[in-house]
């Protein structure tokens, strides 16, 4: 499943593979973040040869449409890139289970995009296929955002589906995140006249104490259930080992529901810390799941009925802020993402397959 | 009271200088710990020209006696290093101060000692001076400590005086000290699904509270007050911002009066921290005031039979080790160690270099 034997450029991709198979294909060629140009080529060329679709290449991110002038337009949407190798490539498969580097973390969910592009010449919706670079690095460098501040057009759509690991159910919407520092200061001292200090570290007992006995909300959102979070996630403290230390930081990631604004989880924490001097370091909001849409409402039913709530915060919010209805669905399981013993179902991969086939090749509801 | 114009090779130290001047003249001389041979080799020039001292020399320690055949010996001593300069050289003279690295701990000690050995051919009782480098460095450098390894019969005496500063006041003994780290682990997981993992720094929580309500001891011990402390003096802990923390690591310095022992020190930590893992990372005895000895006695009462205890540990716990008595006493400000605004009163300097002068030429009670 690597490279041929006999040629010395990567192999081009074979899309008439199954989705297992062409899967391997993906992991196997490596993608680090930063380093997705050989796989984008391989991919680009592979969906130029599609003569069904129009094919836009910016960067390293490849967007390609039908144009067949249907009612609904929608998005499947997955990021070429994996988080660093870790000694778990080549790919190898075990009975129904296909092990290597971004088998979940979404090379299978990517496959099962090629599949439908090179094999759904006349879908009953068109369709946007979106493959996009640097999703496992700092924001930023975000293929997805990046084509979205600058092809905005190439996104328009009445609804996408983000292949990203989700064990091949539904998952709606996605928490927002939201992340503050808490400052305790002190005043330094020989640790030998520590009374004529005022230990910082000390301080934090309080600010950890909250932590500790904080109840974190459960909340129902379009019958989706979101557990939010608040934790702390670095503590720094100290000078030297004689030294009373003047300050002790205190750095604290809250995972909210879709339900609350940035604004209004930066005052709930503020309100958890009162007291204490709360430094905002960074923000994105959540994706309210909108399953009560109509789009959302029939890819639903074609995937089984079930969703539930996505707790990770993924691209679907970057779709939400442009005003596509977006869920996660995809063949990975969410739990084994950026795991050294990631792997995926070879049965995940080709039901997951199945079902959007079925959604994006059955007769189409008037009413929506 | 920099070097002579004129030359090149720093110029010899002139004993013959008054206590505050010959203290300038050392601050002037950089010695930063590692770095002390040129004030090394100046010193053991100077008292090589004395006729009544014999001189020895063992790396960048110096140690100088009178061999009276008298019925006591005592030693004074003190180190030449200094922590790192800190924008405060050359010295410079205010009013009563001189200022500088150096001047409080331990420059204007080791001028008295210099002064004392150029003065005093027939003290009342055999004078031992020992001067030492790297006290300001971790203890396996530590002069003094390698001279008691190495010769300890250089180091024998009834009676030491280490002139570290102590305001001009006699300081008994000193406290122990002890470091230990306290390691909470949990396990790690996304943060987005905290409720996976178990977060250590939350379990810090109990550990800096415990810290926080600790009441330390105060003691009184051969009529001197000693006050405990015990203190975190680091706290780490975290992964990355999105990822619950599976260890986070509390260092705590533990500072006992000297009634304990280094092992009913580490038994009293380890009940504070009863139900968390303790590990010993270093631990050093403290010293008894040792203020009832006949030798401790006559001392006190010549330097005007005030007495406190010392709080941070000296090498005085090095003397009281090898089994002679041993106080701290000497001009600087304790509380101007190390600081950039280090300065020490000129007057403190005179006041403390006659009252030594008075012991050690004043009678010699018989009793003792």
């Amino acid at each position: 499943m690597t490279s041929q034997p006999g040629t010395s450029a990567p192999a081009r991709l074979d899309l008439t593979l199954d989705g297992g198979a062409l899967t391997a294909r993906l992991v196997d060629q490596p993608s680090v973040s930063g380093d997705e140009r050989e796989l984008t080529d391989l991919v680009e060329q592979a969906l130029r040869e599609l003569p069904h679709l129009t094919v836009e290449r910016f960067g390293n991110n490849v967007v390609a449409r039908t144009e067949l002038g249907r009612a609904e337009r929608v998005v499947l949407a997955g990021h070429l890139d994996t988080v660093p190798i870790a000694d778990n490539l080549p790919s190898r498969v075990e009975g129904d289970l296909l092990w290597g580097c971004g088998t979940s973390d979404m090379k299978s969910g990517v496959a099962v995009q090629l599949r439908l592009a090179a094999t759904l010449p006349a879908p009953n919706r068109d369709l946007t296929f979106v493959f996009y670079d640097c999703e496992e690095v700092e924001a930023s460098r975000n293929g997805l955002g990046r084509l979205a501040a600058a092809h905005p057009e190439w996104l328009k759509a009445d609804f996408a589906v983000l292949m990203e690991p989700s064990g091949a159910m539904v998952e709606g919407g996605c928490q927002g995140t939201l992340r503050v520092k808490v400052r305790l200061t002190g005043v330094r001292a020989h640790a030998a006249r520590s009374w004529l200090g005022d230990n910082a570290i000390h301080h934090a007992a309080e600010v950890l104490g909250r932590l500790a006995a904080y109840q974190p909300r459960t909340v129902l959102i379009d019958g989706l259930e979101y557990r939010e979070g608040l934790n702390a996630v670095d503590i720094r403290g100290g000078v030297a080992g004689n030294v009373i230390p003047d300050e002790c930081v205190v750095t604290v990631n809250f995972r909210y529901a879709p339900d609350r604004s940035p604004e209004q989880a930066e005052a709930h924490v503020r309100e958890v810390f009162a007291g204490f001097p709360v430094e905002v370091t960074d923000s994105a909001p959540g994706a309210l799941p909108g399953l009560d849409r109509p789009a959302a409402r029939a890819f639903l039913a074609a995937t089984g009925g079930q969703a539930r709530a996505k707790f990770g915060w993924t691209d679907v919010a970057r779709f939400s802020a442009l005003g596509v209805p977006a869920v996660n669905y995809g063949p990975g399981d969410p739990n084994l993402a950026h795991k050294r013993d990631e792997h995926c179902s070879l049965t995940a991969i080709a039901e997951c397959e199945q079902r959007l086939r079925d959604w994006l090749t059955g007769p189409v509801e008037s009413n929506e």
